[in-house]
């Protein structure tokens, strides 16, 4: 792709030889002279000042830094994630449903979708144009799947549910399972009750969900996943959350069921948020925290341990175990100063 | 379906107008003219007494507040958990086995199953009667699933393993993998050499398990999942756990090997449980519990963090770091008071 | 077997009857009389010596103890796991393709491996000999999987993406998902910008992973899973990580991204690791552990937190809240007792 080419699709003032050719991006440290590079702080000028690459794309204030040919961008991370699939264009099947597959006579699909082989289309389904479902997907009953997403292999949609356009689904993930909602009976000694889960799974447009990561269907209502929002791997959705526009969630995230988590907040990887809270838009949680109540204001909050030997962590374990003990201990100093 | 046939069904006395009709449930907040709601506490009595539902499951002590039609149960939540069953009963596809589907000539599958497109069961396989079994559903060579057993879609089941009757298993569930047992071959230098895992899975009855939940298979005797135990989405458990009968677990819980856990537990999402402990009858965990010794008697633990903003975190992190610190200076002041 | 062609093919010294034929391998305080058992430590000294096992590995300081008939290892555990194989050898299917399987026509297939039924292998693919892919997999173009390896069923890998030989993938798994990489694009509104994950997902021989575990592809750099690795279940490891060879990883792990992790190194359950850290060789961390720095020295490491009983985890829940106030205060008693 020539440079000049690449900075009218990006929109981005070019610097330097527009006819210079760029085949692929690498880091700043490494990229020669067929690679488009990028930096997005003053750490890297000295990389920049030194590269040998085609093209680097950089911020306003590093401009003046750059020594070869260089495109300004207000925002050269974004610049480098769409510059990346214009360099290395995605692979797609070609459209048309593989001999393998099984389609319900009754589901709709569109002719310009591509399904994979031993993938299931269920009664009444809908699979809008340009959608790519990947082997072995299963997508339930009465399932609607927008335009332009793209399931890879082994994704489950059940009955019902909902994505949006331009999803993104990656291998394991499972929308729409029946959510945790029991009833203990301990009048008959029948044991748990499960509740029939009625509601379904809403996914926006844009959405990107991770592999293996689960989203329950909701009990009554539905369980919400805003447009834009972008799910890592392994993350556990409960039934009726509802998560907010654009918000990220890296991977290992549970969340327990009818939380709403607002719009544009970035939950670290491996935390947990209990059930029935509120978390207003603008959170920022640090990878591990424990949220147990509500939070109200925007953003970052915390809530990790640190890491120690094994002999330091045996110590500080046996405080932790008496640490109202240790209180106690301190109000009594504090009382016998007074006295 | 009319309040009189459910208030028979779920064996309530009715008061008011057995005739009219209920379509669906609704919280109290919500319910109009054709819903059934309920209530479980005086919390929500206001609502009770506001209601227009056409009927509202209601306890004992507050069925003096509700104004239209109610239904006195002694737990209204079981109550609703049946009545959710009644009057959105659940589509079960009809019995047959999927042209697409591979059952081996040796596999016993009953007449009244429904085996689902791209299914796959193995040599000397059982299935009992009524069961469904979900698209692109593996059960391997010898394994048994009891009658009226549900599994979901892409769910796969070992060789060997055994599933109870009236189970239901959600998407992406692996049910006897194999357990992680290896030793270390410090001597030839072949590095981890691994256990063969020669053990099964067996699951009771009534057992339901989340998506993309795992339990492996046993390394000489057998992973036991008791009657009535209800797990979450993407719990672990790894070989040689037992669970006893009607345990409840929520979401990404962890269990290491051999660890045996009592009936009638409940252990919060998130919780992780190292190897080879005994947890007694009537535990219950607060989410993210980590639990690294046996608990001997019944009642309620927890160990979870609190949430901080970002800043107080960050201090909270450095004390953390110096607890022993901390109390060497408390029991430094302690003496000098003495002395 | 006999006890004779047993010691053989481990190479250990027989002491006993050469003619005792074993049969299967059970504990040591259950073995009887056609059972193979093993000691690892002194613990077992007594059930050793009262054991009517057909026959026992011990290390050489205990086999003065043996009754019986005995083998002498320096590792008997590492024996014990080469003779679980020995005596319960793994039933393989048939070398052949599954009629119901698809195989892209550029796929390279060797006639010894087995490939499911309904498994699907893509364009240009290489099945190396003696492989055995279950049902349900589904193996993406240019992937390639190497001499002896096994998936069991319903496991994914992505195009491009490389297994060596002799590896081991329990079901559910997914290898070559696309990372978790993105922008913000806070210019043109667009909200969330995929980087393009160009990068494979390349594992070494022998490496073994666990149901439902996650290894992402890299965004422009590989993911690298080193020789002799071993991955329980519901591990996600991020993109463009790197695990050196024999380490050791527990279930429910999380490593996020571009993490190197040394050799040798043996991860606890559910500990979770933040990106862009090293951690050398030889690091071994308690379960839990949480991991937000690098480490720069080998041996052993924690920090989960102790379990309480509610009343006491609540009273503990303040103090932690208010830890760096519980500093202050110390530090304020120490300023009083200096003046």
């Amino acid at each position: 792709m020539k440079l000049s080419e690449l900075a009218n699709t990006l929109e981005l003032e070019l610097h330097g030889d527009p006819s210079v050719r760029v085949d692929k991006i690498q880091p700043i440290s490494r990229a020669t002279k067929n690679d488009l590079s990028f930096i997005v702080s003053a750490r890297y000028k000295k990389d920049l000042i030194q590269s040998s690459a085609a093209a680097v794309i950089v911020p306003p204030s590093l401009a003046e830094f750059a020594s070869g040919n260089y495109l300004i961008s207000t925002n050269p991370y974004a610049s480098y994630a769409k510059a990346s699939w214009l360099l290395s264009p995605e692979t797609l099947p070609a459209p048309g449903i593989a001999e393998s597959a099984f389609i319900d006579a009754s589901a709709k699909v569109d002719p310009s979708t591509s399904i994979g082989a031993q993938a299931s289309i269920g009664a009444n389904a809908f699979i809008d144009a340009d959608v790519v479902i990947g082997e072995n997907c299963v997508v339930g009953a009465n399932a609607r799947i927008g335009r332009g997403s793209r399931l890879f292999a082994n994704v489950t949609v059940y009955h019902d549910c909902i994505l949006g356009a331009q999803c993104r689904v990656q291998s394991g993930a499972v929308i729409g399972a029946e959510g945790f909602g029991y009833a203990f009976d301990n009048v008959s000694g029948d044991g748990w009750q499960a509740i029939h889960q009625t509601g379904r799974v809403v996914v926006g447009n844009k959405v990107h969900i991770g592999a293996n990561t689960t989203i329950d269907r909701g009990a009554i209502d539905d369980t919400v996943i805003s447009d834009g929002v972008i799910l890592d791997n392994q993350i556990q959705i409960a039934h009726n959350v509802q998560i907010g526009e654009n918000t990220a969630i890296a991977g290992c995230v549970g969340i327990a069921g009818s939380t709403k988590i607002g719009a544009n907040c970035q939950i670290g990887g491996a935390c947990n948020i209990v059930g029935h809270l509120t978390i207003v838009d603008g959170v920022i949680l640090n990878a591990t925290s424990y949220v147990s109540q509500s939070i109200n204001e925007s953003g970052r909050y915390g809530s990790g341990m640190p890491l120690q030997s094994n002999t330091e962590w045996k110590r500080s374990f046996v405080v932790l175990s008496k640490l109202t003990d240790l209180l106690k201990r301190v109000r009594a100093l504090e009382r016998s100063k007074q006295s």
